[in-house]
């Protein structure tokens, strides 16, 4: 393994792709970017998922190229990578649409990654950020405690879905690892755990509860809770993200695999509650109600808790925003958005 | 899910296709097939590894058609499936050859078996037999006491190959538990721990000890052991897994995984000096040697077994052959092979 250069790159005049950028994190992390100055950032998506709406803010800036592409394509990657410093790679399919086409995406979470991988090396890019998740660490009971980095994969009694998407993104961390081991590639994998922010969308499982919950108490009815509230999840703010892939860029950490999730878990029961509570509803206490079973909802009995600790170590980062305060600004920016859309 | 069918299968006057059929366990379970009375066998194979010398014993049996084809041509396997009863899907690569070419070895371990399986729905396959492994327990350390079908998946320290293969199979797996929830596809999954027996190739890295040890006895050379010797590897004589692939179709079990284990575990050193004195030299005793650090080996620290418990259970199998006399076949093969080629 031959190393080229250092590990860190420099924001500030640099060159930079977002693949997956249309999504929640990827036009955070898009800002991000431009915010601490980069020269260019390429907004690859191929708005299969992600939507215009999604990137509306940030199209006008003149440094933004929106690239329509597919990771499936190594060809329109080849071209895209041309004369980059580093890509950050969100796309993938997550646990509902891996149900609903588990073809496709076992494609586009492992393959997609290779030919992201390809294209670095072809294209002698200098870093890779890759987005992997908490999902590595699987579900059920046996999930609990502190989850740290050498925690293994438990997928007792998951639904498969579930854990073709753990699966998928354990190998996409494997294969970011055989190319550094091959080729000296530079990459960070961050394990983000569940995100939720503004311009959240409705495809990830574990962030429903903040959206339905928001939902139900403004049309008046209790929300719900699935089982007795007593779940963890563990949360993390799109914004913390989004700094999180930019420090991971600029660090001296290369060939390092670490956790990225908010400042504490909490419980579904907690969580929303205190949704309700932020949206001016504290009295509509919460229903818990059975699992349905025509719906893909992913239990962890064990009470656990993300530790990002090497986060710290490995890149300088550790989230900024507290759950409440992460929530407000979600709410917020969801009551403005509704707003909009029925002045318009 | 509807159950069009019971799950078990009569092999007496059955129609079949071995995918990987011109592999070690292939062609055993070609030849188990043919012995309980199966009226077909179609024998399926790129011949990419499996050799056709590995099927010259079975090829001139009538009821045999060998169908050089690839499981990554959906088309190929389409038109080979067609009127069959049961499918046993054993074609991989493994961690040797997914070190030397990880975008072929995740697409034939992955998209492979998203082909079979398709080929299974669309041609109404009875029942599936699909080849897993005990490389989904992981390598390491924390890989110790009884492996039973619930262990998770460790990884940490582990080589990207070994990783990529052991994910693999976990996807396979749920591949095969994905179609059986969505449209009723009876299968059987078997963990196969490490396979020996006539006609072992050399690219499991695992039966590496084995060949490695009586070449090296034989030149009047001491065999090698890396580490102290004390590292656990838990083997499975081939005509057991042959007879597994059987029951498993007979059975009524279906979406079930289990593992498939010789008797009992032994340690490297215990195995090379059982091969040493089975081949004529207990007084060659084995060199212990540092790791090559180019070389992908799988070490396991902890001192582990593999239960197979669930398999008598799900479908009345056990392992027959001990160590010692699967050894002496396998040797006796080598030294008969052996004499043919010196002989031509």
């Amino acid at each position: 393994m031959k190393e080229k250069h250092t590990p860190s790159v420099r924001i500030s005049g640099g060159r930079f792709m977002v693949i997956g950028g249309a999504s929640l994190v990827g036009s955070a992390t898009v800002e991000e970017l431009l915010r601490c100055g980069a020269s260019e950032v390429r907004l690859f998506d191929n708005f299969s998922f992600g939507s215009s709406d999604a990137i509306s803010h940030i199209i006008s800036d003149p440094r933004v190229t929106v690239v329509s592409g597919d990771i499936l394509r190594l060809p329109q990657l080849l071209a895209a990578a041309e004369g980059l410093d580093g890509i950050v790679h969100l796309a993938a399919f997550m646990t509902l649409s891996m149900d609903q086409d588990p073809w496709t995406g076992l494609n586009v979470n492992i393959q997609g990654v290779q030919n992201v991988v390809e294209a670095c090396r072809a294209c002698k890019i200098r870093k890779l950020i890759f987005a992997s998740s908490n999902a590595v660490y699987g579900y059920g009971e046996s999930v609990k405690g502190d989850l740290v980095e050498t925690t293994p994969f438990h997928s007792v009694g998951a639904p498969p879905a579930a854990i073709l998407y753990g699966a998928s993104k354990i190998i996409g961390e494997q294969i970011c690892r055989h190319a550094y081991q091959k080729h000296g590639q530079h990459y960070v994998v961050l394990r983000y755990s569940t995100v939720y922010g503004e311009r959240q969308h409705y495809r990830a499982a574990n962030a429903l509860y903040i959206v339905e919950t928001q939902d139900a108490v403004k049309k008046g009815y209790r929300p719900k809770v699935v089982g007795d509230g007593s779940e963890t999840k563990h949360f993390v703010y799109v914004g913390d993200l989004a700094r999180a892939n930019r420090m991971a860029l600029e660090s001296d950490a290369t060939d390092v695999v670490v956790n990225t999730s908010g400042p504490e878990p909490i419980t579904t029961l907690e969580l929303v509650r205190l949704v309700a509570d932020l949206s001016g509803r504290p009295d509509m206490e919460p229903e818990l109600v059975r699992p349905d079973p025509g719906k893909v909802r992913l239990t962890s009995g064990g009470a656990f808790r993300i530790d990002h600790a090497a986060a710290k170590n490995a890149i300088g980062w550790a989230p900024e925003v507290s759950m409440r305060e992460g929530l407000k600004r979600f709410l917020a920016w969801r009551d403005r958005t509704e707003e909009k859309i029925s002045q318009s």
